[in-house]
């Protein structure tokens, strides 16, 4: 598909005209690690499983689904127990098509004409869309050069700006980085009393942690869904698209106090889960042990691939490598083109993103034989891109 | 799920305070005439189809979707053509997690604060939560006593708002009224040099034709779909979840001009439509015939149905049928506690929607038992109320 072109006498919203479609290139190359999937394809006990509920639930979808989707938050909730150790009932997990779609609920429910979003800068490039698709003003606040979150600097701004909602997201994308516990709990704390632009005396924001990537944390590291019940202004945004090696099934779903999720059940579309996503989402999570089997192999090679990276130089340079509890890192640091050298990446066969702060590109984690294909092609490249 | 007893000290949007969320009651009763699905499931072939289909995507749930679902976009293409001689490319259509999706992604594109839209009452009650969930102004232009269009008074309402869209619906829910080529043209030649409040000058609205029920209609009725190539300005919903029997699988689909798509395409969000919901989509196009086997039998049902409930009397007149191209009919007129009656007909097993204007109720056509059933409950009731 081309890009779009729209003619000038539809009434597309003003501040659209002149916007392109959010998305990575789709490309046909062999080795593909722009998007953070994990590299491992169901095993044939799970696409058995997959079709044996689909065949259950098929000769029922002359019906509309379950709106509540009460046997999938179920599984939600026993997955979360036993990933995390949180201890959550139906009424605190909600699921929807990816945690793209969790995210704009959010944004729907808490944003709007007049309500502000804060972020943390460099984060997940869909925030800015999801408050542009809501109306709400999106800030953010910079990062410390080593990526982690300037937390003193961010309630500042919180006081300042009065958001709605604080979206931290852990481990962050692109850069791979923790928010710790402690910085996560001096925020949530700080927002129990803070202001809101825009709302009603004694209404105070909601902080959004998104955990699209949290299985790949390092072993013993905890996550935000276990402080749900000590927080009711705590939303823990989640994903099977990543570590669940289940981004084609699309679906995301979201842990917080039963008061934020009543909110999204509002702007919910009715129906907005179809018959078959909860049908394949319960037989992945049937089978999750074998779904998220290469999760540890996806650390090691993060390991491996970053202490490698280490070694090469640019310009002269050692490449710089932020620390990453993601499948995916964030190097180099001084590439002083680096659109140069993803094009030459892409020649070779190897298609990695250009996102995050200048100097910098990201690659995810595929198989050996795909990082070996991706420790060749960076070579090649910034040979060719320092010799032109 | 208990309602939304939404705690005071949550940002949610000032709008939104005291909503509760959008749908029918889900309620285990025998009988359910309530939310106009085709009660025939799929048949035996349709599901090894859908099987098959699902068991060939499954691998690569791991890997993104196809965020243009190309394939599926070429059998709408296709289902256009023989279904209603539609000439149209694949840049002309789009596909969503149903048509809920589809009419939010206008909303999405074209709506927003300053922007209106203008549909005609009694209609499809989402609408006013889609323009609600984008902050669009909604306005409404009464119907005709009979539930016909007013179009003189359509035309007058677009010169006085200046809405962005103007959202009709042929079949008509809940009425069921269809709406004629030569009155749908005369909107869309109007629209061609009608001013939009908020937006350059230049800019026209455009028209939104919600035909979920179209299969429906009388043999030999045209679509809005055929008009497309004439009429830039010209959007037309679809769905699979009615005639199509696949309400479960949550497909919607839009027939418009390249540039009204290539707007969808700024506002949707990436990866919408699961690899898995594209298979089963097209598992189903596969066999468009057994999926659309029931629906002249169902016209018939209406027919009768129409028939019969306009022998019956409440409070000594007779019932009023609106007349319907749909698989639903709405009735009564005179029903001064509507509420009464639903109530009754709900003790007797039988689920129905209280919705339309007052004094009416709509029922949706089921298997013939379930009519048989509905018929002897509906005596019953209205006698009961009368003697109440």
């Amino acid at each position: 598909m081309s890009e779009a072109m729209i003619p000038a006498d539809l009434p597309l919203r003003n501040d659209l005209i002149g916007e392109v479609p959010y998305g990575a290139p789709q490309l046909d190359v062999p080795v593909c690690l722009n998007v953070n999937e994990n590299p491992y394809p169901p095993d044939h006990a799970v696409v058995r499983s997959i079709v044996e509920h689909v065949k259950q639930v098929a000769p029922t979808l002359n019906r509309y689904p379950d709106r509540e989707h009460i046997e999938l938050r179920e599984a939600f909730v026993r997955y979360l127990k036993e990933e995390s150790g949180a201890q959550l009932t139906v009424e605190q997990v909600w699921g929807a098509n990816g945690s793209n779609e969790i995210m704009l609920q959010l944004f729907q429910a808490f944003g709007g004409p007049g309500r502000a979003a804060l972020g943390c800068d460099p984060a997940y490039s869909m925030y800015p869309e999801y408050a542009r698709d809501t109306f709400t003003s999106w800030y953010t606040t910079h990062r410390k050069p080593d990526f982690t979150l300037d937390v003193d600097h961010t309630i500042d701004d919180i006081d300042a700006i009065q958001p709605a909602m604080v979206v931290l997201t852990s481990p962050n994308n692109p850069t791979g980085t923790e928010l710790p516990m402690t910085d996560l709990k001096r925020i949530l704390e700080h927002c129990q009393s803070a202001q809101v632009a825009g709302a009603h005396d004694g209404v105070h924001p909601i902080v959004v942690v998104d955990e699209a990537y949290i299985e790949f944390r390092n072993p013993g590291t905890p996550s935000a869904t276990t402080l749900i019940n000590d927080y009711d202004n705590l939303a823990v945004s989640r994903t099977m698209s990543k570590a669940f090696a289940f981004a084609g099934a699309r679906v995301g779903y979201l842990a917080a106090s039963e008061g934020i999720v009543d909110c999204l059940r509002i702007v919910r579309m009715p129906y907005h889960l179809s018959a078959v996503t909860q049908a394949v989402a319960l037989a992945a999570f049937d089978h999750r042990k074998e779904q998220l089997s290469q999760v540890d192999h996806l650390r090691e090679i993060r390991e491996q691939t970053a202490a490698w990276l280490k070694e090469q130089t640019y310009k002269g340079q050692p490449l710089e490598v932020a620390p990453s509890q993601s499948n995916f890192l964030l190097f180099g640091g001084h590439f002083d083109d680096r659109g140069a050298i993803f094009d030459q990446m892409l020649q070779r066969g190897v298609l990695i993103r250009v996102v995050g702060p200048e100097g910098w590109l990201r690659v995810c984690m595929g198989t050996d034989e795909e990082m070996r294909r991706f420790r060749e092609a960076l070579v090649e490249s910034m040979r060719a891109v320092e010799n032109a």
